[in-house]
């Protein structure tokens, strides 16, 4: 999980794409998971080819265990 | 255009989305016009239902009639 920081606004790590095609690519990816999970990430496409996910979880207030969860299935988009 | 804001960081606009479905899928036909335009905004989808987008002229610096012409192709996917 060391790609991933713990911050004030949750468990956030920016992923660097190709192009933007390819960002638009994997936020599709990250949109199915959060919808199976029922679990929703911020996201933010930026500067062309980069993507900034921020998993926090709003009802507890807090990072939590389904966070970590979320986080290794969308690393596992990237190194599956 | 009384919808969008200039911002020192472009010219911004919040839609609000019945869920992170409509979101995302608006997200997609955003993104379909970024593509076709070769004029990529920065993309926030944030608390489930929000999307935030920031149009800027990086080459230029500055908001540019660039911006102006892809808020409205944007508005028009809300309001065709």
């Amino acid at each position: 999980m060391s790609d991933w920081q713990e911050s004030r606004i949750g468990l956030v790590r920016i992923f660097i794409f190709r192009d933007f095609s390819k960002a638009i690519d994997f936020v599709n990816k990250v949109a199915r998971i959060a919808e199976a999970e029922k679990h929703h990430p911020d996201i933010l496409i930026h500067s062309y080819n980069q993507v900034k996910l921020s998993l926090f979880s709003h009802n507890e207030g807090q990072i939590t265990c389904k966070d970590y969860a979320m986080a290794e299935k969308i690393d596992k988009l990237i190194y599956p």
